[in-house]
């Protein structure tokens, strides 16, 4: 993993916070996040664990499988 | 500069422009934004054109330069 400081870092796990919050609200396992993202399964856990700085297109894809807004797995800072 | 799908590409363009637009309703040239983002020049030129797929970092970066919500920066789809 790379190091992040600490403001990027409080970004990135806000983020994953927020993305597994979704997913458990929509009652989906990473698996099944992982499937209907076409990302990979370790991906999802770590993005969730706010260990990937996710580019805008992964975002927009994850959104679209919750059923969310991207801006609602955003924090704004 | 990588090949996207349609959609994916959409998102990246959308997101350009509107960091275009709040670039320039906050009179900064994209010099200026990048010396304060601390990102190359040409980066701040490719991201506004939708050819980089920007990273949720970046994203924050570029929003607090610019004054602006993450969330406003990105078009829900």
């Amino acid at each position: 993993m790379t190091d992040y400081n600490k403001h990027d870092a409080e970004i990135l796990v806000a983020f994953g916070l927020r993305m597994r919050e979704f997913r458990q609200n929509k009652g989906l396992s990473q698996e099944e996040l992982a499937e209907i993202t076409d990302l990979h399964r370790t991906y999802i856990g770590s993005a969730e664990r706010g260990e990937r700085n996710v580019s805008l297109i992964n975002i927009a894809r994850i959104a679209k499988a919750l059923d969310v807004p991207v801006s609602s797995l955003i924090e704004d800072k």
